[in-house]
């Protein structure tokens, strides 16, 4: 990459993670899915609070997670998000600094707190995710810094971006910054319900050829084009972008990219402790991987092999040295 | 006990821990003593976060983890303590609150916020706190709800309220309470810095006769008798109280009341995961003991089951099920 200062430079949505425990009548009570996540509004969010177990608070954020372990895997990654002057936002914007991510997006004061999400993790591990998105919502494109973005090998960004009209639209300005610049536009899909939510908006990005690398698991993929099935819904797909990235939990991830295809198995763990931020770790590893070159499958590899560390603890980021495990991959 | 509304009301230092992984080598730079506590101001704390690692918050302070503990034995459990009107303090409050813990003590904009520290844990698993007690140390005496403190069969307070001033004098205020209502007072020594800080007033209170029941481990007795002997300290201290209690880490504990004495081996344990918050659990469950009336050893074994269940997971409150855990001793 000619004179990039950024290896991956990621958007979304600025989000501290409540952590509780919650049986599956609650969630029946609740009316939740299991496994989902619900877009809450300030109301709902100090109810479902005052119903909800004790809790610990840790920073998340689908792209705020890839940020950090690209961070971790000894990549240059920033961090573009919108934080409020409270407390939760100095906690967010120390934690993805401390972790070696580049985050210089003002708090603003946009009459509502820094974004939260209360995860109920059931006993069978699953996380149901409530999110108020507060500040967020509020990212505007003025909060761009355009110099940062024509500097950054990769933009990276979530599909959750969609959900909240102006960040949507900052999201749209740094893809065309990005593209003009002749930089890569990498996409998530993020999860199913947020594809069923905006499958004509991702459609029109990917039909207008905006997105360079676009990840997804196979239940995203198969909603996004409209199938149940995931050879249908990948051939569907493939053509749209320059790689397409398809994580399949324990079986691993494909990838195809210029006609070319590549498989990579899930990397070996010992115990699944928590499924949590293991899409936006496989993003961490494939990204920086797509940044130095190490071609389709080694960067398929790198992606499990983040994945692998995220799973095997609580929390969505990585604990252990990223880049010791990933060994010569990112020597 | 005649006509009480709680069993247990522990008043202590309202703090959010803020936990990161750190290196020996940082606790060397910054010249900290592993495995203590210090207190910090507010400059301090930030210059200190600023070079803190990616972090979690979860609620602690001593005297809470102990109400907690109270409430998950299913005993009656109340909690006195200062936070600010800020998110960290909504954070404190839900948690005892959501653990059945009756907290009303009012918020108060006492120009600083909730009182937070940041506890390194260093590889070996030891704990090094750095508190910065903001709201905490302005717990003022009308804080107190005197009619609450005379409807607990026991009044329970951590040493650590003797740092700072104003709490200081609540906490006297509130054992002169407890004691006009005929109701029991229980203290912890917190640690041996906090014992070394304020070992005349310590005695005093013991001299005076204001404590019924002490809670020390054994470097903290040693520290307050000034003897390098646990037998010599016990002497020292047992006839100032009607009952003592000193943990012994997996040596068990001892306890001494009315001239008769008990024993009562360490609760078996799979892995020991983090010792934080094993004092204040085995506060919780000697307590409940002591509400009940089961007795100095059954006690000391209920205190006993408490801190193993503590110290098998990362966090000072219980996650497992403490009354399923307790069995008949609390059925």
């Amino acid at each position: 990459m000619p004179d990039t200062r950024l290896d991956v430079l990621c958007i979304g949505n600025a989000i501290v993670d409540v952590i509780a425990n919650a049986t599956d009548d609650f969630l029946s009570a609740e009316g939740l899915v299991k496994g989902s996540m619900r877009l809450i509004d300030a109301d709902e969010a100090e109810r479902l609070y005052a119903h909800l177990g004790p809790a610990h608070q840790v920073s998340g954020g689908s792209a705020g997670n890839t940020a950090a372990g690209v961070a971790a895997l000894g990549a240059r990654a920033g961090f573009v998000g919108q934080v409020a002057p409270d407390q939760l936002g100095n906690f967010y914007r120390h934690d993805l600094t401390a972790a070696g991510v580049e985050f210089t997006t003002p708090p603003a004061d946009v009459g509502a707190p820094t974004a939260r999400s209360m995860i109920l993790v059931t006993p069978d591990g699953h996380r149901t995710m409530n999110t108020f998105l507060g500040a967020a919502q509020h990212l505007p494109i003025s909060a761009l810094d355009e110099a940062q973005i024509r500097s950054s090998a990769i933009l990276y960004l979530e599909g959750y971006l969609w959900d909240p009209e102006t960040p949507r639209y900052a999201m749209l300005r740094a893809i065309e910054v990005a593209r003009q610049a002749g930089r890569k536009v990498a996409f998530t899909l993020s999860d199913t319900f947020c594809v069923d939510r905006h499958r004509d908006g991702f459609n029109v990005l990917l039909d207008e050829g905006r997105i360079d690398i676009l990840f997804a698991n196979q239940a995203e993929i198969e909603a996004l084009a409209g199938v149940p099935h995931l050879e249908s819904a990948v051939a569907a797909v493939k053509d749209k972008v320059s790689t397409l990235v398809v994580t399949r939990s324990e079986d691993g991830a494909l990838g195809m990219s210029g006609g070319h295809g590549a498989t990579a198995p899930a990397a070996p763990i010992g115990q699944l402790v928590d499924t949590t931020g293991a899409g936006d770790l496989f993003a961490a590893g494939f990204l920086v991987g797509e940044a130095r070159g190490l071609g389709l499958e080694p960067s398929l590899r790198l992606g499990a092999i983040c994945a692998a560390e995220v799973i095997q603890h609580f929390g969505a980021r990585p604990e252990t040295d990223l880049k010791a495990l990933a060994g010569e991959l990112v020597a």
